[in-house]
């Protein structure tokens, strides 16, 4: 029986289903994979991976029968292109596929760092409310979203969805892409610095590769005053994380909230040592309607590589610069 | 000089600007101002107050040249109608000043809920995370919002505006009032426990009055079953706090997120107690923007009474079933 190769784990449900159709080995990383005995790495027909999971040309080496890389999610940064490409190895992700619950968690992030949700919950539990007296809200009054500028870096299947959101928020929304789309829905600006100078809120959802490292800089998030919010559904590589705690702490940026990590799943102290950011430990895609469409996805890519029929969501690389991510 | 009562803290600016045309009293709730010696009494000609505040006939009846109250907000249940028209008193509100503010926070706490916003920012801060290996997110999948039901119990001006952004969100809108609205934009459920009976997610929007407390019933709450929401931004007394204490105990009902309490400033210990609701101190209006367009509707209301104009925003006691309260 073929083999599937997991880098990373998936949930029960979808292991179960992989499992009616091949052996699945795993999972293990990179290095523990490489380490495999040899006749177990020749059974591997399909590597299940993610995004953020590295998948290296070591590897891709190491599996003499491998045919299809699948990316559960629609990331797919991990994985060693060219390598691939080299062996007619067909790589696919899962595009669009949870777009709307990665949209719905950034609208909530910013929501709660915005409203200070977060303050809010603690200010009532630790008995601060009613130890102050008999009159309504103690807490301090806060700049709301109505009227303000949302600035998306990333108007992909994930930023739309957020720019659908803020406008029912009434918000005024406008994005920076690496190229301009064809369609003048939203104003474009040609620097992700110009729509920073312009916005109040910056929502990154772009996707991340080799040349956008920190691109989100000290610059680009000190222009958003210190009203300012920036919140990231992305990748964590794309946003300086210690110039955000810097800024954060200094109040020259208001609040962020942040769903990705450079280095997941560790987060620096200098950020959870603050009160105006809202972490969560990458759940943006996390519903059981975004994991059924993932699901399903892979699953419709797997069967049509072992009936040799046209693969349904093979990356196309060009593609990468419509950004969003997930 | 005449004199304005408040019955509660209000924001400086708002002070401010209220001292350069009446000289201010207070704050004072209610017997401490019925307890203030006949000349100050007979000197106040306004009383500013807010929906939550008791003004009744008893200081109605003491302020012997009262000829207008204000509310600082929409709601204006704490006063005595009947003892103020029977004195020839106006009373006012701000209608939908802060609208666009508390359905912001509707939507804020819906998601915080919803995502488990709070409980994963305590697993990112805890260490959790990091904790326990090398994979990605650990905490279980949710039910997102995309495709499910949301009932709006008071389609008013809040509830409009909720119900916008919830579809943004691709849920589906319905709703109950006291009475069917004339258009039919979206569909009506004759009761409240039908609504809930329809909905995944129930959102409490109504204007509270003596006819209507505990209406979100237990019976309501359970309807929505063990993955349903509720959301209250309206009024404490609105909901059986005691019944939804113990269903979300129970998992009889999924989550809750509340802004408003039926003994404000007071918060039972058994919702405290939960880590599925989502508490904040009546925060939904305090946006620097709504308490602006708040302040310059009583001040005009002010203003025209000083000078015989005519009154700007009256309450108008019929539209009380209109629903929608701040």
């Amino acid at each position: 029986m073929p083999a599937a190769l997991l880098l990373s784990r998936f949930p029960p449900a979808f292991c179960d289903a992989l499992a009616e159709r091949l052996e699945l080995i795993g999972p293990h990383d990179q290095d523990a994979s490489i380490a495999l005995p040899a006749d177990v790495r020749s059974e591997i027909r399909v590597v299940i991976t993610m995004g953020t999971i590295k998948c290296g040309a070591g590897l891709i080496d190491a599996l003499p029968n491998l045919g299809l890389i699948c990316n559960y999610g629609s990331g797919f940064e991990g994985t060693d292109h060219a390598a691939a490409a080299k062996r007619g190895i067909v790589v696919t992700n899962s595009p669009s596929g949870n777009a709307s619950a990665v949209a719905d968690l950034a609208m909530g992030l910013l929501l709660a760092a915005c409203r200070n949700i977060l303050v809010a919950d603690r200010f009532v539990r630790d008995g601060r409310w009613n130890g102050q007296g008999t009159s309504a809200a103690r807490m301090p009054l806060v700049h709301g979203l109505s009227g303000r500028k949302l600035g998306i870096f990333g108007l992909g299947e994930i930023g739309e969805r957020i720019a659908r959101r803020a406008e029912a928020f009434e918000m005024t929304v406008a994005y920076h892409n690496r190229s301009r789309r064809g369609d003048d829905r939203y104003p474009y600006h040609e620097t992700l610095q110009s729509l920073a100078e312009w916005a109040d809120v910056l929502v990154v959802a772009a996707r991340a590769d080799a040349g956008n490292r920190h691109i989100v800089s000290r610059d680009v998030m000190r222009a958003l005053g210190p009203d300012g919010i920036v919140i990231n559904i992305a990748r964590g590589s794309l946003l300086d994380e210690m110039a955000l705690a810097e800024l954060l702490r200094d109040r020259e940026l208001g609040a962020a909230g942040l769903d990705v990590f450079e280095h997941e799943p560790n987060v620096p102290a200098a950020l959870t040592a603050l009160d105006n950011i809202v972490l969560a430990p990458h759940i943006a895609g996390g519903t059981f309607d975004a994991h059924a469409t993932l699901k399903s996805m892979v699953l419709a890519n797997v069967d049509a590589f072992l009936a040799g029929r046209p693969i349904p969501t093979p990356v196309v690389l060009k593609a990468a610069a419509a950004t969003a991510t997930g």
